[in-house]
């Protein structure tokens, strides 16, 4: 099978991204091994063939959702802390975007975990990345006495590992997460910890 | 088929535990999917049918591993904050404990990511059930002073978090993790938070 290529025209580049958001949804729902090409297209309102204009293999498209799930967590939380006049206050700006982003895309969440097993180069590239960029800006904090000193990549991923779970209890496990109380809540334990 | 029975003679349950340690190794290594019940008897040096007296699928024994790594965390946290003289204390031993069993048994930590998809009900049980058992920990030491008044709940599961993402970065993805190190910084985190 020839490489699938990226599409060049407007018209082509929409069919793509109706693709995506199909595989998404199917993907999230059903779980990597049951999805369907089929399905998806079916999905996506488009012929079988078409799907293969744009991606080689339901591998290929996983993978491409994955490498989409680290663009947009990158950009949003970017934008979410842009504003954030310290670091403490960009934590607590950051979570919550995460956790309203894991409510907005349920799926995309899914898939990422999903890729543990699916794709592990590709889950471990997500979070390396995510992981490095978080502790550089929590070294910048350290240095510039934002945040106390302290081991910035430990911190970083019990930071990430902290939103993870959160999501998996007060987003994916509830119908309507009171985002304001658990992100106050755990905001406040990542500012002062649990020392009396 | 008939449902698989608990074994009744010494000769039994060895021989049940043994195909249940090959288990957790063939669907540690290779996931559930991949794994075979010829495979697990292959590993376990017993004959295919021996496997259909203890267990009735693939399924049944994956489930057993999931209650089983659900029974150890619980067993081996336990034992282990049972001689800590206050909360703070108990959560670095805690820590402790977990990161050196993730070291120890890699292949069931993998089995009980994996439930999320495998056996989602399991995958939530097993969590809520070490969350509410967590959290009541946790009332209990914020109502003796041991640690800040807060929310039990979130601090449990964003604690469940932090130490699940330092096994996959700090244990699984490292061939000789420095635990003392990563411990004393989470920890430092989990008492104090990052304000300056």
């Amino acid at each position: 099978m020839t490489k699938a290529t990226a599409p060049k025209t407007k018209r082509g580049l929409a069919r793509r991204a109706k693709i995506l958001s199909a595989a998404e949804a199917v993907m999230g729902e059903q779980g990597f091994s049951t999805a369907s090409i089929a399905e998806i297209t079916r999905v996506a309102e488009t012929a079988m063939g078409t799907f293969y204009i744009y991606f080689s293999s339901k591998e290929e498209i996983f993978h491409e959702l994955v490498l989409e799930m680290g663009r947009i967590t990158r950009t949003m939380v970017s934008a979410a802390i842009a504003g954030a006049p310290d670091r403490l206050s960009a934590e607590r700006a950051g979570l919550e975007a995460f956790l309203r982003f894991v409510s907005a895309r349920p799926s995309l969440y899914r898939i990422v975990e999903e890729a543990r097993f699916v794709d592990p180069d590709a889950y471990r590239a997500y979070f390396s990345d995510f992981g490095d960029a978080y502790a550089a800006g929590l070294r910048e904090a350290a240095a510039n006495g934002e945040i106390a000193q302290g081991d910035a990549d430990v911190r970083a991923w019990a930071l990430m590992g902290m939103a993870k779970a959160l999501g998996d209890r007060y987003v994916l496990w509830e119908d309507t997460p009171d985002f304001d109380r658990v992100v106050d809540e755990a905001h406040a334990m990542i500012c002062h910890g649990l020392a009396p």
